[in-house]
């Protein structure tokens, strides 16, 4: 049996953390954009061996459970423990990993709803599982919530599925202008010096987004947010400012990762195109993907 | 300027009201599933008149106030007190009022996400008017969260947006056979003798459910809600019999309306037609709709 999900790449725009002992409980409230590219997993069920295996590959190489931890931790809950038979995890992921498109929580929320289709359980259940080996291992703290809500969310309570509140802003014909440019590691921002501002920015731009939730309000107190935090500096802060010149919404930073975003419409991503092509930086174009993830028996 | 909403039918196949003060705390537990098929409202917002105007019209006549106490108490809270101008709110629905489809939700949650989009709001704080005027006014208690959830979805915590916790449930390959024979009416059911047990019997069913979580199992469930509750007997009861010798799952009826539905597959529904042809009994078929309403700028 082959099962595939596919789960959209999340992108922050600004965030609080919020820790607590229950993973559970965990989780972070903040904003960002769901896009219509992202995380595939194919999950292979085959009975017939001898033993219980489960395997992980992203991108099509196996990789070590050291190296997956998240999703094989996953798995290896879900996966009843009598079941004897191969299963493999198959990852393929749109954007790098550790370049904030939330690709851990794509692959764990992905192999979680795979599964729970195939072995049984229910969305809130194998999503409660991804998030908090998600915690727990230090992916993301709001990735799956995100995912699960789509289109351009705002995490209004923190916490894991069923706990967490999400909301969504209405938007207009927006895509979104990527430009990865290299990996954050998420874990060391969040035990660094800059987790004190990074609470209180983060809350501040909240409350400011729900006086006045709109696409472009989001983007602009993004923007203010990654300055104050002072995550965004140097000369990403400079591509930036050059990118802001050609288009109406402020282009911000990707959370976390060394990368830019924008929210685009009409002739402004010829323009935007144009001025990176002439950088001769790397970018990508995605949709806002407004949908809930998807899951089903693949027949291809 | 024109928006249109798509708000799905929802139909309830076991609940257990829960009724608060706050009509936001108030809602129901329980599982039902969305359908490709609903409510599409039109918002036409005009300015140019001299005083403001919200008028709203169910399948293109015009309805009164008193008619439509619910879409017009969402118009008139979302619309701003000092817009001056002509909003109209049509309302077309794919299934009678009143058969418990969820035309009142549908109608409710459409018009206030059309005006949210036009006028300004979120997603979440839109829902929670559209939930609070249909529990004011004695519309469906658990309609509106089962639409945002979309799919077939399980209520596992009753209230309003952002309070009540849903879940959904992994299915393949189902299609929804409807069979709608008449109205119920929600209010004087929910008044009346069966509600004690359909307090026992509704979260009986949401525990069985939850121990085994699957589509089939939910009918199963439905099916003995309604027969306990007493709500399905007579010649509605005989009509079910007769459409279980054709199909695998138990039907079960609409709660509420005077009706009947099923998950179908294949054959199934081949033979399910032919023999509510032959009984000479009108039907529908629909999908299972498992998107988020949508809601956007009408051009054509």
């Amino acid at each position: 049996m082959l099962i595939r999900a596919f789960v959209p790449a999340h992108i922050t725009a600004f965030f609080a953390p919020l820790r607590k002992e229950d993973p559970l409980q965990t989780g972070s409230v903040g904003a960002g954009v769901n896009l219509s590219k992202g995380t595939n997993v194919f999950a292979s069920i085959e009975t017939g061996t001898l033993e219980r295996h489960i395997h992980v590959a992203f991108n099509g190489e196996p990789v070590k459970r050291n190296e997956a931890i998240i999703s094989y931790s996953v798995a290896e809950e879900i996966v009843p423990e009598d079941f004897i038979g191969e299963v493999e995890i198959w990852q393929y992921f749109d954007f790098p990993n550790g370049y904030g498109f939330g690709n851990s929580a794509g692959g764990a929320l992905g192999t979680a709803l795979s599964l729970g289709y195939a072995f049984g359980g229910t969305w809130l259940g194998m999503a409660r599982i991804a998030h908090r080996y998600e915690v727990m291992h230090g992916g993301g703290l709001g990735d799956v919530v995100a995912q699960l809500t789509g289109g351009i969310e705002v995490r209004v309570k923190a916490g894991g599925p069923g706990i967490g509140v999400t909301d969504n802003l209405f938007f207009e014909d927006y895509r979104v202008l990527v430009v990865p440019l290299g990996p954050l590691h998420t874990r060391e921002v969040l035990d660094g010096d800059a987790i004190k501002s990074i609470e209180v920015e983060g809350r501040r731009a909240l409350e400011g987004l729900l006086r006045e939730p709109s696409p472009e309000r989001m983007m602009l107190l993004a923007r203010n947010f990654a300055e104050k935090t002072g995550l965004l500096g140097g000369e990403l802060l400079e591509l930036a400012r050059e990118l802001d010149r050609v288009i109406s919404s402020p282009s911000s930073m990707i959370m976390l990762g060394k990368g830019l975003f924008a929210l685009v419409r009409g002739e402004e991503l010829g323009r935007a195109k144009n001025l990176l092509a002439d950088l001769d930086v790397p970018y990508d174009v995605a949709d806002i993907y407004t949908e809930r993830p998807r899951v089903g028996r693949w027949v291809g």
